[in-house]
């Protein structure tokens, strides 16, 4: 496994290009964001994803973790590199300021989570995992919880947990079981939790699990879950651990790929009924995780993007030294990245990380003007352009890593099977990212459901309208490659719209159809906003080429970049266009059990 | 894991609609083949494929394989299925008549070895390997090699492999340096080779290693390079055991999938130089290696075709049995496959492996028709037309299938990661398919210059007469929905048209551009393709259906998969084609170091 290097340069040009890096150090509150400021965190960063977590990833995945008598032991050196992690405040970097966190826009941490997920992906789970506990208690618990858990759990020295899937109730959690009893102020829960990410660990004093589960009382389906901490020790009133609660982890899951992240099934209450304390009102804890929702799917989608990136640099390292044949009008042997079909390859990769990487970043910076923009109206728009985006970001990041993964394992030809040489790890480890945290399918009905039909297409006509801003602009660009970038984008843009105006027209009246064109929709979404975002780097490129400012050579790879995706990448929105739109009546045809 | 079931409903239909089984029955030497005949063999292997080896796929996968000392064990079970193969003839079967095979034709042994690879693909590499020595020997070794070395071949006493690859020498076998030196009658080889499939294993008695290796002698480059007979143990004339060789299994690879297939670095002539025997003329090795290659990828695309339809049939049985949600429309819960999205990747995976499937049998039986017609006109078109489809076939399929294996991972969900579902493991299999027997690349090459540009593509436009031809018989047909697919076969039809004589025209002025649109060309060229079989046995159906004869549901099944062909595969095509027809500049600006 080669090396990781966190690509700052590139993150940050699409920081600025893209993500609005002015607009939001602008924003109250962000008054210390600075781009110095923000060199120097991703500088140090960098350094420690790429000497830390990098080189135990490879011997993470082998070693895998291993759960007996409902103790995990993680991999080697995993503990040490944790304890390093929260030591050098990384693992509070993301969290609330209030906590002892540092507060930083979605935009400044966005890349610095990016780094831990491609050096390592199995560790960066524990953060990101505990990040939505201490999201959800921030949002929703008592101030008695906050202040009893959330220090501590900002700190890394207790970590956090989302039970939510039973064995029967997965992608439908209206199915949830586990049960919820009262018992003086708290409540004792039974139940079995599977898929509990980093459930059980060795890196962390305490675990504090969000438990969904049902009262007594409780009403039928999604509107009878509540939702409960429920710790690992107890936590006494000054904050010292006490008794050990009635919950095991029962065992952890062989799985394909992220064999470094323990994936416990969680048994609670087989003797007295582990306690747990509600948070905030009773029935009400789907509707609480949902407000963590785009958060956690930003980073699910971020998880694509990073591990897309590590497979991207694996690849093109091997390519880039090993040598084979010699490539068309060559006069001798050279490495394989010369061959042309290699170089396609490598260029795929590039073009569709750049892409995924500035829909990411979109959607991050959005985050933040909608929190924190005092003019209501940009805020408004900014929470409606994010609640669009979150399921194409999710979807599409994720299934797009997924294929990046393999192609570089194609790039290493045979070596790319045998395990020792790292690209097959990414393969195994991307598979998960299109299914967890929602599968593609579930984001896909979220955007044409929630996000399409329910607003008539209001918020996607609003950003169809800046594509189409986009691509006059940049058919009246001085250079003719840039003027190319905006003819380019004309065409799927008004695709895009059809596809738009089909759903919102025709989600009610049939909405099987829609349920069966959302992913391919979910496709031609992310390629068609992904080159426009491209294609604005490349424009911002071109005019600091003009103003004679930058790395010529780097802004020059921006545009070239942008070509090659629209060579290569956004044709392929037209066939996801052409499933969406008229493939639905085959699907509803088939009779499932004639299959 | 789900069971498998070989879908002789669907092999045979493909056979006789597509492949031309009548016509491959009435060639001279095929007077046994009958259409009973084929299901009475199909039947029994199905039986074998599904009772024997089918469950040794997933703890085979579990267990691996060992090499200790040189000497290889295969996981449990294995060794006792292997024997019962050969006993039951299945291991002679595709064998040439005169060396104790039974010398059917390729179409009919073709499903055959799709229902081992389906059932146990890393088992069934063993014979798939064999085949090819076996064929190597038959074709090129003298008679006394072949009298000496083929029954027990053919019989599976004894198994065969192809010692190519080196360190240095992959996809460029120009690099080989393994060396022969002249001893009396025989010859010295000294050498490593590595990723030797089977290369060394405890279910035969001898094997027989076909090694290229350099005499003193020899020219540099790839005519160099001979072939040589190197056995484990050395042959007594009167066909015993001798002693053993001097090469030994080194280790074995630790592989992302097919652990039950052994991967052995051979390590050749460590003490007085392995005793190998000279096939054919010296300097010849490489040329007597192309001779087999139609026929070894015909059968690695086959991989693909079987790998494909069992990850199909492990969807599609969970997604039929596991319940979640309530799909839209019905009023309780329901099984996956009822929810759109999931039944229309079901539909995708199924109509995809239809589409592949038809291709390859079409390639067998143009094989068969090539070695057997008496009609020489015939027989040239015949073989114009495999050689032109075969790394189609190759790169199509076996890309496909990782595809189709990564969709049946997500029509899982959640359990779809779990190692123990048995999904992941098809995903980890197919993943070699698109590698060995020559990557997508080397294909699209092949395809580019040696199949299209040669002939100025000739070939080419003959198969695209053949598209157009069908396309105006349909769009006659007497059914609107067999009207609708020869309408849709159209367009497709020209683009590949245009795409071809684009290659055409270019290659020579640029092969660097046609190198870069190859692997895009060669998708183009699968899907289009494909679509046309689909299409010509949807026709087929609806004329049955006319007739009133056979299965009415199982018949409107293949019209109804060829429109959901039509609706969800067919329109990326068109991504392709652009990408391969004008994404070529983005390629071949781009430095390889500053990507």
């Amino acid at each position: 496994m080669t090396a990781y290097q966190a690509p700052i340069r590139d993150m940050i040009f699409a920081m600025k290009a893209i993500g609005g890096l002015d607009r939001i150090a602008a924003l109250p509150g962000n008054e210390e964001v600075s781009e110095d400021l923000v060199e120097a965190i991703f500088e140090e960063a960098r350094k420690f994803a790429g000497d830390i977590l990098a080189p135990l990833n490879r011997a993470g995945d082998k070693q895998g973790c291993v759960c007996k008598d409902g103790v995990v032991t993680t991999p080697d050196g995993i503990k040490q590199a944790f304890s390093a992690f929260c030591d050098n405040g990384w693992h509070a970097m993301p969290a609330p300021l209030k906590f002892g966190g540092q507060g930083l826009p979605h935009l400044v941490s966005t890349p610095v989570l990016e780094m831990w997920t491609a050096a390592n992906l199995a560790f960066s789970l524990c953060q990101m995992l505990t990040l939505g506990a201490i999201a959800a208690i921030d949002h929703h618990g008592s101030q008695a919880q906050k202040d009893l858990y959330l220090p501590k759990m900002v700190a890394g020295t207790w970590t956090g947990t989302m039970n939510l899937t039973e064995p029967q109730a997965g992608s439908d959690l209206a199915a949830v079981r586990a049960k919820a009893v009262p018992d003086g102020d708290a409540f004792r829960i039974t139940g079995t939790k599977i898929f509990i990410t980093w459930g059980e660990n060795d890196v962390a004093d305490n675990i504090i699990h969000l438990v969904l589960a049902r009262l007594p009382d409780a009403p039928a389906g999604v509107k009878g879950i509540s939702l409960f901490i429920v710790p690992k020790f107890l936590v006494n009133a000054d904050g010292s651990l006490g008794a050990r609660n009635d919950l095991i982890c029962a065992s952890i899951e062989h799985k394909l790929g992220i064999h470094g992240s323990p994936t416990a099934v969680m048994s609670f209450g087989d003797k007295e009924g582990a306690v747990g304390f509600l948070v905030g009102e009773a029935n009400r804890g789907l509707e609480y995780m949902f407000t963590m929702m785009n958060h956690a799917r930003l980073n699910v989608g971020l998880e694509g993007v990073a591990i897309a990136e590590r497979a991207f640099q694996q690849a093109r390292d091997y390519a880039l030294q090993r040598i084979q044949g010699r490539p068309i009008g060559a006069e001798s042997g050279a490495p394989i990245a010369y061959h042309p079909d290699v170089k396609r390859m490598l260029l795929d990769m590039k073009a569709k990380v750049e892409a995924m990487r500035a829909l990411a970043y979109f959607a991050a910076g959005g985050m933040d003007l909608a929190q924190a923009s005092p003019d209501e109206t940009e805020a408004a728009a900014a929470q409606a352009m994010v609640d669009l985006l979150i399921p194409v970001v999710k979807g599409w990041c994720t299934e797009s890593a997924v294929e990046i993964a393999s192609t570089g394992v194609q790039v290493h030809g045979g070596m790319g099977y045998i395990e020792e040489t790292g690209a097959a790890q990414h393969f195994r480890d991307a598979r998960i990212t299109p299914i967890y945290e929602g599968t593609t399918a579930i984001q896909a009905n979220d955007l044409v459901g929630r996000k399409i039909a329910r607003d008539k297409g209001a918020a996607a006509e609003r950003l169809i309208e800046a594509l189409r801003a986009t691509a006059a602009e940049l058919e009246s660009a001085p250079q003719p490659e840039i003027v190319a970038l905006g003819q380019a984008l004309t065409g799927p843009a008004a695709r895009l719209q059809y596809a738009v105006e089909w759903v919102a027209a025709t989600n009610a009246a049939a909405p099987a159809q829609t349920a069966a064109a959302g992913v391919p929709l979910v496709h031609q979404f992310g390629i068609t906003v992904g080159f426009w975002l491209l294609a604005r780097q490349a424009a911002r490129a071109a005019e600091l080429l003009g103003e004679g400012g930058g790395d010529a050579a780097f802004l020059r790879g921006k545009i070239a970049l942008a070509q090659h995706f629209a060579g290569h990448v956004l044709p392929h929105a037209e066939g996801f266009f052409q499933a969406a739109t008229r493939g639905a009546a085959s699907v509803a045809a088939f009779d499932a059990a004639a299959i």
